[in-house]
């Protein structure tokens, strides 16, 4: 397992971020937030996706205003996220569980102090979401577009906040660029110990953005770095969900049922292991127990890897083993294989709720 | 950039490995090696898709023979990779331009010995494949299934080379599990300067299997380390190669074509952008030349991405502007942006030529 830097835990709503909480997943409704009943729906989804907290933009009043409306009908914990008007914000943070600034366009230090005031009131957090697209101007005029200047104007932030008594923070670092994006997190990192939202923001449509996420979020989750995390997709809703729980997953920072190991594209293969893990995975998807499964289509690692298996497939010519904890349980025609093994998996996963 | 770690450089037939060498991108065939027909045809496809360099499983004599009709068939180099039976290595080894061995299956000393002999005299490099999954009984004894039994045994392989005066060497350490092979290459790469071969082995079909490399073949890149890769799917050639390419650009470490900058999910955005991308995507799919553009749906960060992206588009409501190195060149309708856009593209890619 990773080992998370500790960090303090806050909470949004009834979520808790840092500490030991698990790592949460975040989106964003695309709906115009004044339309209270497409955004009621669209948060609705993505709390049916996975989705643990949903921010919404706020570009007027009407859409400060409406959060009321929406939040009586939801379940998910709200953010507001602002830019430019901070006075949206002070409306804001009467409905809402969080609020987002960006420091680099809310103005200036006075306006700030405001919608600290009115978190501290409410009780309520504060995301200090620091884009590189959208630096202050000090600090894009002394670093340009880097990492550093990312970590000057969030530690710039920080220090203001707690100087005015607020402590009830976490941050985030975006840049479009991985590497910067990697960067800017793992140096600001060692400096508090406030959570961090991981996100490689403007990330592109659906394939792009899967792996351009899965490098940067992965390589942080991999350094224990990560508290909460949004995956940015030009696309839906869901996508943004299934492609963050799918790196938390892979990473090994949070196990969420089948973690299915199978081989690639290779000559020895003696079966039609496409058809099989795909079935597989199918038939499996229900499953929350965190399990390590392998299906290998020869025996060059078959064995090793079913050795350290919960439940595994090694296939042979026409005909395979179904092992279970490194131990051979059936050996039968490749026709049967698929069926013994969910039955092996799902007998595991009832035994271990 | 990425600063990528100094390797050795070593040829797989005409392509390099290590140094400054561009990082290559390698897949395998699934047919069986013997049927020359359908393995070339395979090989041809992976030609297609971009690949640089193919290995074809050897599992018994059959195979290694059909290597000579195959290697005057196709135009890519070739890796026979081979288990078990150290024979098929000298014989594969008479037609390939690279030997893949698997140190944990290949038997004893005496044995490799004779495979180095007939890669000594064919002039033509080894890979020391180590697998987590078939590590060598001493070494899975000693340490498990770890980073540090991988390690181990590519050591004492390596050592055992060196021995016999062979040093024409590239280094694979793949396991299943991401930071288990994350870890293994870090902990390796500052013991020698052999090129490495990277990749998470197994990582099942397309979706997971993008995101488990994504997260582990990135992160290694992110360190400057790597110097060829394959991504490993449950799944057809092409997609490995389409997912290689995609992490080799999208971490930084090989610029390819058009690197676009596109807003996520959000209430803010005042136009289609999801239609615009996919539109720009398809439009621009042929432009080989590294370029970075930026399609942003709001105010927010897009005049701040537009001022570093060669071309962009920053879209206001039903309008918006079309910017080329941060200068605003067309103030146009919506329906007109993406024409415009894209013809800034081709002339730019035009001139970079």
């Amino acid at each position: 397992m990773i080992k998370r830097i500790p960090t303090k835990k806050i909470y949004v709503g009834d979520v808790a971020i840092g500490g030991d909480a698990p790592i949460s997943t975040q989106s964003m409704t695309y709906s115009t937030t004044a339309d209270v009943e497409e955004t009621v729906e669209q948060i609705k989804r993505l709390h049916f996706a996975g989705c643990d907290i949903v921010r919404c933009a706020v570009t007027g009043e009407e859409d400060a205003y409406a959060l009321k409306a929406i939040k009586e009908q939801v379940e998910l914990p709200l953010v507001a996220d602002i830019h430019f008007n901070h006075k949206l914000a002070l409306i804001a943070s009467e409905f809402v569980d969080c609020i987002r600034i960006n420091p680099g366009n809310i103005g200036n230090k006075q306006k700030v102090a405001e919608v600290v005031k009115a978190c501290q009131e409410r009780n309520i957090p504060i995301r200090i979401g620091v884009n590189s697209g959208s630096l202050e101007k000090e600090f894009d005029n002394k670093y340009g577009q880097t990492a550093q200047g990312m970590v000057a104007s969030a530690q710039y932030n920080i220090k203001y906040l707690e100087d005015l008594g607020f402590s009830d923070i976490k941050i985030s670092l975006k840049a479009s660029d991985v590497q910067r994006t990697v960067d800017a997190y793992r140096i600001l990192r060692p400096k508090n110990n406030y959570p961090f939202h991981l996100g490689v923001t403007e990330a592109g449509t659906l394939f792009h953005a899967t792996v351009k996420s899965s490098i940067g979020l992965g390589t942080l989750l991999l350094d224990g770095i990560g508290d909460t995390m949004r995956v940015s997709i030009t696309g839906e809703l869901e996508e943004e969900i299934n492609v963050a729980r799918a790196i938390l997953k892979d990473s090994g920072a949070m196990p969420d049922g089948l973690n299915i190991i199978s081989c690639p594209t290779c000559g020895r293969i003696e079966a039609d292991l496409v058809s099989a893990v795909t079935e597989i995975e199918k038939r499996t998807a229900h499953i929350k127990t965190p399990l390590n499964v392998s299906v290998m289509g020869c025996v060059v690692n078959a064995i090793g890897e079913a050795a350290h298996a919960d439940v595994a497939i090694a296939y042979g010519k026409g005909k395979g083993l179904v092992m279970v904890k490194g131990e051979v349980v059936a050996n039968l025609d490749e026709k049967e294989l698929v069926d013994r093994f969910v039955s092996e998996v799902e007998d595991m996963a009832k035994d271990a709720e």
